[in-house]
């Protein structure tokens, strides 16, 4: 046996015994202390440094590291193993914020006309009155139950689970032999589940509970639904616990591939995703263990990683997953704090990165259903895009990189309080102004300010088409740093952090690539069934990011399609209304399947017309100026 | 919160900490300590006494305790609660047998002839070499092993469940996707399930797991078999654990209603069975986690107890169960040690007292096959009957007791080591000899043995019709006891026990009710369907009882209908054999539900006809001398 070790965190009420060779994020787990690790513990961005104060460590990788940190006991807590009793200092984590703004993330839906939940809804609900037992009418609980429940209703074969015949002859008996049936009815092979047995009759009216689920690689959002009225009842979203353990799916896929890293990361999203739950019920005043039906949504990777299916394959050629179309579960199999028996519909997906998210987001976008061509987008962590109409639909997925979600952008940060997200630039004076969430002093630039300001340093001559800034200009807030040119957007007076907030040419470098794979997706797509990108009729955009956006700014780093801006339409999160939809009509839910698998995916990395493609798009707006001949990039250059 | 008290035990190791207000058997189980409660802890039996030699103890009951016994300290632990600080000796308790000899249980079974395991079977077992994915194909893990699996066989709707799909990726690679996959075939639906993947390919000729159990009151019998070849290839039986909580059926329904007693019988029965799984397996030389199928046969308080369905209203007017036909399972379900997403078959049950054990014993027996009017007899802990043919069936239970299992005989005991289990009295002198099953000195008289010694006593006067002794014969064996009349077997000296192996009045009694029990059980039947005994062209009797009795001597004290000897057939445990057909052929599997819906099951307990029957039939062999024309009682009466 390994030798154990003491190891002080000074920010853990006591030190933790761990044995020799342990990894100090773990020994900090054990503390109770969760060090961050964005990188999905791979030592690539350095974000997890401690300081050991004393004591023996050994360092596989000081990668982000200068001479002068090792020197001061800088340690990366994911590339370092625990060789002797260790203090340890762990700076302020890059604090995950904790809740989201209800009005920002709230998906706006309305009860599709004519819902029926009698002829739509899967779960029903059946008030019984039985006749009771007798020496002349010794028929078993559960032959008596199913014969009344035929009596009521054309039902296929009746199946009922073990829970249920467990309180069959209980709940029977409380209330005189009145009881309520739920039932879950397979519409493909027409068999009914008795999923759900409650004491006496209900009313019509009564609410009967569904929750549409939809989980992102950055945040999970829960509806909780009434499926006999069809309406949104409560609420709820809040960043993925996966967070701390990487950023990206990628990230996490290398995560889940360490010992007991798919526990760890299936745990961390369960538990983000009870909670919702809890705080949708107490809007809605009810209780999870009342809800019977949940339908999640999610990317391809999202799915793997909540169900334990190991994601590696998504990451590795041929980049394929376990399975896209995934069997119906129980809320206990997958693990949600929902009614035991309750069923759980995993949306089905393309591809490894064209999930269950889009095909949803197809659903409840329209585009399925139009004659008009159409281009849907869902910017978010990754960028995936459809072309299409009712005929036909072609989709891809670009690693754009989380740039626009302020990851890999010096001082980007997500959309939250005290987060720039919109700029102007005086084209005269070069001098910026801004405008923050919450009206506070700025901690940094979300996703849409980096649009903008990429977009307004372009228009003023602040950069050249190549995102090179221009030195010649008379202003301070051009200036040469660590990391070659960078701006000032706001000076360290002004702010809450008490730095300046600058963005630098490494910045611009990666936000251009992520609007250049997004851009190439789109010509590839196009070219693939031969529609150039000028005959696309309108530009539906889905993704919480998606709602922020300043179409003309887009326009003018080339993110979006130079068309008018009436074409294009923001839909808010198409996945979470899509899970809506399917969570009240069957025959959506069908729907979204058939359209999954309509979609023919084409494969980016597999195909050089994309590369082609995005190299000629690493410029601002393009190399081919004809494609944007409404930008005008300002300035001398 | 209750005081806590501290109770030693004079066996346990250490004092056991209890609130004020456990019951005794309680705090015995906490301190490692099996009290056995044959009567289910509810007084009745009294063999639950223990001496408490200091504290404070409130007596619910005291029923089977003189006033001189609670003067020493005795209680009855299953009616005495805590209430200070206890010291406790436990007598040695009436050790149960811990192995039963395995020539005595094993089932002779073979192969039904033309058994075909790709047609009768519906575990199938696949081997597959898949294409690997690439670039050209990315078709997921799931729709890849879809695909080459419809490119072998002929199915219909093909589901995987999520422990599969967790392993799936994994064992794809793991022998370069070369894979053997077990389905588990639904033939009423056609549907097909995935039940297990393993890496590489698998000879056809290898063996193909399953087990036939038969759970019954007193025995549980597990019977290992290759669905390949069809061949039993190991058996092992063993007493069923939970006799420790009740003899009898209704006992365990009441224990079961305790508190948590309905968790404790179900781990019981399951630790029996898992035992014995193990043990088959090891004779089978192949491991539980292998075992794809198993048939469960046994009567419906065993099915409710083992599945935690709560058995009450079983016991109960109108007598009913929860279920008689119940789902498919899965292992991990029923908490079977097999493979946990293996199958778990329940055969169904006709009725409260005539469960899976006799639908499964009527198909093994082929009485649903034959023209021949057949009386099919299982007399275990309860006595079950069907009288009838290929055309019509109808059954019942007498309640006749565990009376020839040796319970409620003072010497009686179960078929075991030290047992008498055939006794002769010379009509001469009236003294007796007996055989002892493995050559030892007698312990008891097992049920055979009751039998032969009734009828041997009323073949030579020593009993009359009214099973009262003829205490003018001249014998030091009979004599005045405390209990009546009584019998001497067996003297003190030539005892292993150590005192008179005797049998009384009150024993006599009891027997003469069993038999009088079932023959009215035959009476009825017959009566019911105008069938008189004399018409019944063969009796077949099941059970593992049925194989030791003496027909001769049965029907001299009339407990089974007087006629020719070649038309009584033995068949042994046929209601393991049914299970074992079950498990072969899913069209015998489909018959035993066939057979089990076919019989008309008749309630005795409504039946005055019955009473009538059962009064006439307390009488050695019957009031009605001229349904027992070859009986001749000896003696002088």
């Amino acid at each position: 046996m390994a030798t154990q070790y003491s190891v002080s965190f000074d920010i853990a009420a006591e030190p933790v015994e761990v044995p020799g060779g342990t990894l100090l994020t773990d020994a900090a787990q054990k503390a109770g202390i969760e060090i961050n690790q964005p990188c999905g513990g791979q030592g690539r961005c350095g974000l997890c440094a401690v300081q050991v104060t004393s004591g023996e460590v050994r360092r596989r990788s000081t990668m982000r590291l200068s001479a002068e940190d090792v020197e001061q006991g800088y340690a990366l807590a994911c590339q370092t193993i625990v060789e002797g009793d260790l203090s340890v200092i762990v700076p302020p984590q890059d604090k995950i914020q904790q809740h989201l703004t209800t009005g920002q993330s709230a998906a706006d839906v309305s009860v599709p006309p004519g819902y029926d939940p009698f002829r739509d809804q899967t779960i029903q609900r059946i008030s019984l009155e039985l006749k009771p037992p007798s020496m002349e009418d010794q028929t078993s609980d559960l032959a008596r139950l199913k014969k009344a429940l035929r009596g009521k209703a054309d039902l296929g074969l009746i199946s009922v689970s073990l829970p249920v015949l467990q309180k069959l002859p209980i709940v029977l008996r409380e209330d005189n032999w009145k009881v309520t049936v739920i039932i879950y009815r397979d519409v493909e092979t027409g068999a009914v589940e008795v999923i759900d047995l409650l004491p006496g009759l209900t009313s019509e009216g009564d609410p009967l509970w569904g929750t549409a689920i939809d989980i992102g690689t950055t945040t999970v959002k829960v509806m909780l639904v009434d499926l006999i009225s069809g309406e949104e009842k409560g609420q709820a979203s809040e960043y993925n616990g996966q967070i701390a353990r990487g950023e990206d799916v990628i990230s996490r896929i290398i995560y889940a591939g360490k010992e007991s890293g798919d526990q760890v990361l299936r745990e961390l999203v369960l538990d983000s995703t009870n909670q919702l739950i809890k705080r949708a019920c107490k809007r809605g005043k009810t209780k999870p263990d009342r809800i019977y039906k949940t339908i999640l949504a999610g990317n391809s990777t999202m799915m793997h990683l909540l169900l334990k299916i190991p994601p590696a394959s998504i990451r590795l050629a041929p980049y394929i997953t376990v399975a896209n179309h995934l069997p119906v579960l129980t809320a206990e199999e997958v693990g949600l704090n929902t009614y035991s028996q309750g069923k759980v519909i995993c949306l089905p997906g393309v591809a490894s990165y064209v999930g269950a998210d889009i095909s949803a987001g197809v659903l409840s976008s329209g585009m399925a259903d139009t004659e008009k061509i159409t281009l849907f987008l869902d910017v978010g962590t990754n960028g995936e895009m459809v072309l299409g109409s009712q005929e036909w639909l072609v989709t891809c997925a670009c690693s754009a990189g989380p740039a626009f979600e302020g990851a890999g952008v010096m001082h980007g940060m997500r959309a939250t309080t005290g987060a720039i997200d919109e700029v102007w630039i005086n084209e005269d004076n070069l001098e910026i102004s801004w405008r923050v969430i919450g009206n506070e002093k700025p901690k940094g630039l979300c996703g849409s300010a980096l649009i903008s300001l990429l977009a307004e340093m372009l228009m003023t001559g602040v950069i050249n088409k190549s995102g090179r800034f221009d030195f010649s200009l008379d202003t301070p807030r051009i200036r040469k740093g660590s990391h070659g040119g960078e701006y000032v957007v706001s000076w360290a007076d002004e702010t809450e952090i008490g730095e300046d907030i600058i963005i630098t040419e490494v910045d611009i470098d990666n936000l251009m690539r992520a609007k250049a794979a997004i851009f190439a997706g789109f010509t590839v797509l196009g070219d693939s069934v031969g529609v150039p990108l000028e005959s696309v009729e309108q530009v539906l955009i889905g993704g919480g990011f998606g709602q922020f956006i300043n179409v003309e700014k887009a326009i003018q780093i080339g993110l979006l399609p130079d068309m008018p801006w009436d074409r294009f339409q923001f839909l808010g999160n198409t996945s979470l209304k899509g899970a809506y939809l399917a969570l009240l009509d069957h025959h959506d839910k069908d729907r979204v399947a058939e359209i999954a698998s309509r979609m023919t995916y084409i494969e980016l990395s597999a195909d050089n017309r994309f590369f082609d493609a995005f190299t000629s798009a690493m410029f601002l707006p393009h190399t081919d100026k004809s494609l944007f001949p409404t930008v005008n990039p300002g300035g001398k250059s």
